[in-house]
């Protein structure tokens, strides 16, 4: 008997899949890192499903890569050679969902919007929102502290993160955290797992802190400028002036015109940037017309103001249409790093000066709010690695990222992609540090290895 | 030449003190529990002195304990035989404060409140306010990840930190974090160390989130109940009404009896509890309205509300008032449950029936609107341990939060104080957990021994 033999064995009919060619699907993320050869892919349908399979990949030290849709940046769901695929994508209960408390208990596979429309319900809502929120599920955000449009205003996904049911690399269970709003019992396993990339253990259910839904619709606004700089300057001056806006992104001009080509926006030729903020508050209408003042005093053309709902998604759908467009475009490095609100307009015009001087396309779009920026290099879709040109544009905005106080990821992890920056980043103390911590909870090594630190 | 004399020859003069009154007074914290003899004082005035006083305490296998003010209720900074106590009261620079990227770098004896009141000079706010607000350091608050009153709506003292400098026990420096307002580099190293009480690292300094001020005055409201199982009922009716209080406070009869009795709040006879609340949005007069209608329909015999600031200060000032007013009483137990919301009537009949039972005399305040109560066992002030009776009530009680889906402890930690229930809570595979990480920072487990895990 093969060594996948034994797990169909243990497992439910019909949890393993070994066919080639739904595992090299199974075996890759959003980037072009290429998986090596897995053995199986392995759809958990239970806890005890991924016990056991963790069980066994112990027993034959077989290297394990944890999945949730797969939607990941960061390549760190790219299965290695000899590995075992452990999908997470149909363990979709809602187990538990409680206004009174305002917390659910969810299986990792649910989609994040699932779990958002059901709280809706109910008068709340799950703040997290990634872009990709209507195809990602809650066990990825957690496994890469996912961030979003909201994030701006109500926090990331470690900020709903109560409590977590995790699988250990040796079959174990582990309970982290509570169900209460706070809580201080022993260190902050949760917080450890979130953001750990599969790399500490499998989570097989989550608590989540649920918020109430604003009860007033929002208002919205889309200014235009005729620079990106002045758009990075807006960001930074509508942020210290306290308007707290419940979403806050940013587009270039690149990003604008692949857009326009996907689904024609209108575009006007002297368009370098826009910027897409809402408020949510009670006084919404108030907020946006101060957000508004702030973009014309930093020199935007044009500003709509809208407090139509439908309206709101539309132009909120423009943002959400951004990374398709540019997946038209050709293949995609997609980089991430945070900076300190207040320098992010030299982050933009570093992003710039990097395209210009190394012939690159960059197409950039930010959760500004946060100091989030994704500049994402364009390449060749037929060649397996970007171009030197391409890692020498994303080395120098790296590194003027790191100058100006940020950091290497906002949100997307460090996966396999941007394992080549992490140590410019971390250190040797750190490095060491996280090694000890990942011996603690995985001394073999089998948990989606060679990932995040 | 004694061990601790040679520490005194490797750091400035000055810095280590050995009378034993004065090593005594620093041996301790805020709760009863009993010092052991400390070898001596270490007051650290740099990185620097708590770099040498770590790598002499690997040197000699000395355990250090950590403090901040020593304003801890869990036991956690008491000195044990043989151990030098490091203060970090006296490393108080306000390292930087930028109101542009919302964020200052502090020293971690820096006083909570005068963290606070540098920001407010830029119309910002640092919001996690223990109580103990004004005697507590910025480097305990960090240790124990401190709650207070302003966390119902702004979070705890985790949702402010966002990078750290500390200490390895060995010596080493380690940086967490980032000056970002989001990052997903590595493992959440920051959060481990908030709130692990001083057993993985000595903090040196922190990067804080600072928020924007409220803008407009608060609006406050006291309301009295006939029964502190209505004042319960209320508070979960506000949470759910979704009214967004920026501190929801309650305290019982006992609680109020002895706050009249330092100072007379002319309470009157029928007032079994009372509920502080206040709101600091736009529109905080008509959130406090609502309140107000939540607090009448859930039985409140009187409701006083107020716009000014002072009589706000007034209010919140009685509650402030809640501890020192117990310690008048008598020897205190400070129990610190956190349960789901919709649980916090049924929890406070059950510390009711407790104190009862016992024969117990029990004053119960709550920071409500999080369901994180403390009922402060009395006993005799001679006593060098509650008496049996004491233990005996409090362990009813706390068995009682955790079948209610509680925890143990929501903001004072662990310490000495509450191991005798950790394990309740915890379990097996927790615990094994949480020594291999402490072994990970701390092989020789010389970082405050005993406490927290
Ligand atoms: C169009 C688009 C827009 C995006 N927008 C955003 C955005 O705004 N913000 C943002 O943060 N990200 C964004 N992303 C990236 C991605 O959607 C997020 O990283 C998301 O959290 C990944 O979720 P997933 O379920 O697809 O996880 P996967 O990609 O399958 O896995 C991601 C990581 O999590 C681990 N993992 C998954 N499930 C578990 C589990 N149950 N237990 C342990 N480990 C697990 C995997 O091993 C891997 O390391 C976007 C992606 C796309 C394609
Ligand atoms: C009147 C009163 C009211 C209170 N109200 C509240 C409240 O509302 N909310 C709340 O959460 N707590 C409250 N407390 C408890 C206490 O004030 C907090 O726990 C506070 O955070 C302790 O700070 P400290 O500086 O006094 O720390 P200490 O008591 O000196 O130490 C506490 C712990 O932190 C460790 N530590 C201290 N500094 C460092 C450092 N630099 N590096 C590593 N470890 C360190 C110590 O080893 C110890 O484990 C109250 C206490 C009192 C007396």
């Amino acid at each position: 008997m093969s060594v996948i033999d034994t797990l169909i064995d243990r497992l439910p009919d019909g949890r393993v899949l070994t066919d080639p060619d739904v595992i090299d699907s199974y075996a890759r993320d959003k980037t072009f890192c290429e998986p090596g050869k897995a053995l199986g892919v392995v759809l958990a349908g239970s806890r005890e499903d991924v016990v056991t399979t963790l069980r066994w990949a112990s027993e034959h030290r077989v290297p394990v890569v944890p999945r949730g849709a797969g939607t990941g940046l960061a390549g760190a769901a790219t299965a290695g050679d000899g590995s075992i695929v452990l999908s997470l994508a149909r363990m979709t209960a809602i187990r538990e969902l409680s206004p009174a408390d305002e917390i659910a208990v969810v299986e990792p596979g649910v989609i994040t919007a699932d779990l958002d429309r059901a709280a809706r319900e109910h008068g709340l809502m799950y703040a997290p929102d990634p872009s990709s929120y209507e195809i990602s599920t809650i066990g990825g955000n957690l496994a890469t502290n996912a961030g979003g449009l909201r994030c701006v205003k109500y926090g990331v996904t470690r900020d709903s993160a109560l409590g977590l049911e995790v699988v250990l690399a040796d079959g174990r269970v582990l309970n982290t955290g509570r169900r209460t709003m706070k809580g201080v019992t022993g260190y902050d396993l949760t917080g450890l797992f979130v953001g750990s990339e599969g790399t500490l253990g499998v989570i097989t259910a989550a608590t989540v802190r649920l918020r109430r839904a604003p009860e007033s619709p929002p208002a919205t606004f889309a200014a235009e400028f005729g620079s990106l700089r002045e758009a990075g300057a807006a960001v930074s001056a509508i942020m210290a002036a306290g308007c707290q806006p419940s979403l806050l992104e940013l587009l270039d001009r690149a990003t604008l015109e692949a857009i326009d080509d996907m689904r024609s926006i209108g575009l006007e030729a002297a368009t370098m940037a826009m910027l897409i903020g809402q408020s949510d508050a009670t006084d919404s209408a108030a907020a946006v017309a101060r957000m508004q003042e702030v973009c014309e005093a930093n020199g935007a053309a044009f500003v709509a103001v809208s407090s139509s709902p439908a309206e709101a998604e539309e132009l909120i759908g423009v943002r959400r249409m951004a990374y398709h467009a540019k997946e038209r475009l050709g293949a995609c490095l997609v980089e991430d790093m945070c900076v300190p609100r207040s320098v992010l307009p030299d982050m933009i015009s570093a992003i710039e000066a990097a395209a210009v001087r190394h012939g690159v396309k960059i197409c950039t779009v930010a959760h500004a709010g946060d100091g989030n920026l994704h500049p994402v290099f364009i390449f060749d879709r037929g060649a397996s690695e970007p171009p030197p040109e391409v890692w020498a544009a994303a080395d120098e905005v790296f590194t003027r990222a790191l100058a100006l106080g940020g950091t290497l990821t906002g949100e997307h992890g460090v996966g396999l992609l941007k394992k080549r920056w992490l140590a410019l980043e971390t250190g040797e103390v750190v490095e060491e540090i996280h090694h000890g911590i990942k011996a603690v909870f995985d001394p073999l090594g089998i948990l989606n290895p060679g990932k995040a630190i």
